[in-house]
């Protein structure tokens, strides 16, 4: 009876609903190979269950990684911080705790893609006052006009990367965005990127096309904080910057296992336990309000007083 | 034979499809009761058409306005221009010349959701740094806590001062938005005001309600670019912001009509020429790339430098 109420009625009549393009499209399949990519020895459910995994390893690139570090002590308990200006206290936490906050603002309004706009305007104001400030963007210094690399993989962190680049752009700096060919992006990078294609910014679609000249700075939006990716396009980018000797390494967003120098860094929101390869950190303030917070803790105050970027000291 | 394909299909099949609830949200009551609000001797369409308006006025607060405006000389071409601390010339153009600069930006995919983010964003940092800056916002110095009045319009310029008002209220500072009601709310205020109340920040639905206490910074957003919108609940808040006498008005994206005095004014991307009533001159950058402003000629280069807001000087 069961079976002829479930498969009783003639397969046209779903088959009108059925919209293969659409169904198609909704397909990630960029993610879904850089998923792949990002595993060496299989695919995660296989890996989980022999626990190939150490317990501070991370392989996935994904928020189930994000999730299962949420269920580790987080690195807020360890009562790791940084010090700001002011000597206010600023915990480090976990990619997973950090994550749980941003989740929780999207569900009450605060978009990603409004996180990625306020983040790439933020860095931005960052990158030119650490290029030059106003002494070299002064309006009409063509001769001085510094040239900005932006690495962006496909991921938040790579939107941020190329929200940055196109505020950096229009402030009359020439601007070169990296990213892993069009077909390879997910739709926050993809809808930035056609927002950049108005500047003057150049795009480039491999890292071999990546200049031999040397440049003024070179942006890392790489790595989630989850995770070091991997990847062929992350490697051979790392391997250019880091042979690109004289240009300094602003990594943004960074992921806890850098495993090449930069000369800063800024984190969105909170800083993670960092290396020494991170350089020195910054924090920027995600628009995102203090409520969210409050899992750090009745003892936590957003600690950027009247600026939207603040210095943070390693203790 | 015409008559019968058009009519011949029983009035049950189209019923089927109509929705009454879904097509009476969309209709936008209180925006149409603005707009009655704004005329004073009847519909748009009537008046155009008898010349009751003279070219110099503006009645309507919409698009329509700034398109008919576009149609009149500019006054980018009557050599109108306001100067940078660098000496460089920032021409002022007409409310429907830069309309037209924001709307194709639109249609390159630059969002007034984005504009708007953007605009809010900027307008806190001069705002923090006008009332204060880092002294008066260290984190802890709870004493004291600045209190600021945002008054919103129901339109794009209300949008950014609710915007506007998040941030500073994230950045401890007591925030009181005051807006002409819910239900008389553009969908663009809607949404900034849904964000603005998961902060610390109050918001009053009436100006009668406004406070009786000194405030020490109060912000107009409550006019148009394109016209002086006099109804009721504008005509309330300038009374109580006028009278309200110790506190400085700052002016967001405001208009050339201005009839009341403003310490200071920050005009969005592009001034209008203002009059002495709206104070010392500020221009902030809405994140639209160098393209869109080719309307202005090849003379015009984006002013901002390293800086995101910058004070103009008039001429």
């Amino acid at each position: 009876m069961k079976n002829e109420e479930c498969f009783s009625a003639p397969v046209e009549s779903f088959m009108d609903d059925f919209d293969f393009g659409e169904n198609l499209a909704r397909f990630d399949k960029a993610a879904v190979f850089e998923e792949i990519d990002a595993m060496k020895d299989g695919p995660p459910f296989r890996k989980k269950k022999e626990q190939y995994l150490q317990p501070h390893e991370n392989v996935l690139d994904d928020d189930e990684v994000e999730k299962e570090e949420k269920s580790q002590p987080s690195t807020t308990k360890d009562g790791y911080y940084y010090l700001t200006e002011n000597e206010q206290k600023v915990p480090a936490v976990s990619p997973g705790d950090r994550a749980a906050i941003f989740k929780s603002s999207e569900m009450a309004g605060f978009s990603r893609e409004r996180r990625i706009a306020t983040v790439g305007l933020c860095c931005a104001q960052l990158v030119l006052g650490l290029i030059g400030g106003s002494q070299r963007f002064k309006v009409g210094n063509k001769h001085q006009k510094p040239t900005v690399v932006l690495l962006c993989g496909s991921h938040t962190q790579g939107a941020q990367g190329v929200s940055c680049g196109r505020h950096i752009s229009q402030h009359h700096a020439n601007v070169i965005v990296c990213v892993p060919g069009e077909n390879k992006l997910n739709s926050e990078v993809s809808r930035e990127l056609q927002l950049f294609r108005e500047t003057d910014g150049e795009v480039i679609l491999s890292p071999q096309n990546l200049p031999a000249s040397p440049v003024d700075l070179i942006i890392s939006a790489l790595h989630r904080p989850a995770a070091n990716l991997e990847n062929d396009f992350s490697k051979s980018c790392i391997r250019w910057a880091t042979q690109n000797s004289k240009a300094c390494i602003l990594s943004l967003d960074p992921s806890k296992h850098q495993d090449f120098n930069s000369k800063w860094s800024i984190f969105v929101g909170l800083p993670l336990h960092g290396s020494a390869s991170l350089g020195n950190i910054y924090l920027c303030d995600p628009g995102i309000p203090n409520k969210f917070y409050k899992s750090l803790g009745q003892e936590y105050v957003v600690p950027y007083g009247s600026k939207f970027v603040i210095p943070l000291e390693d203790t």
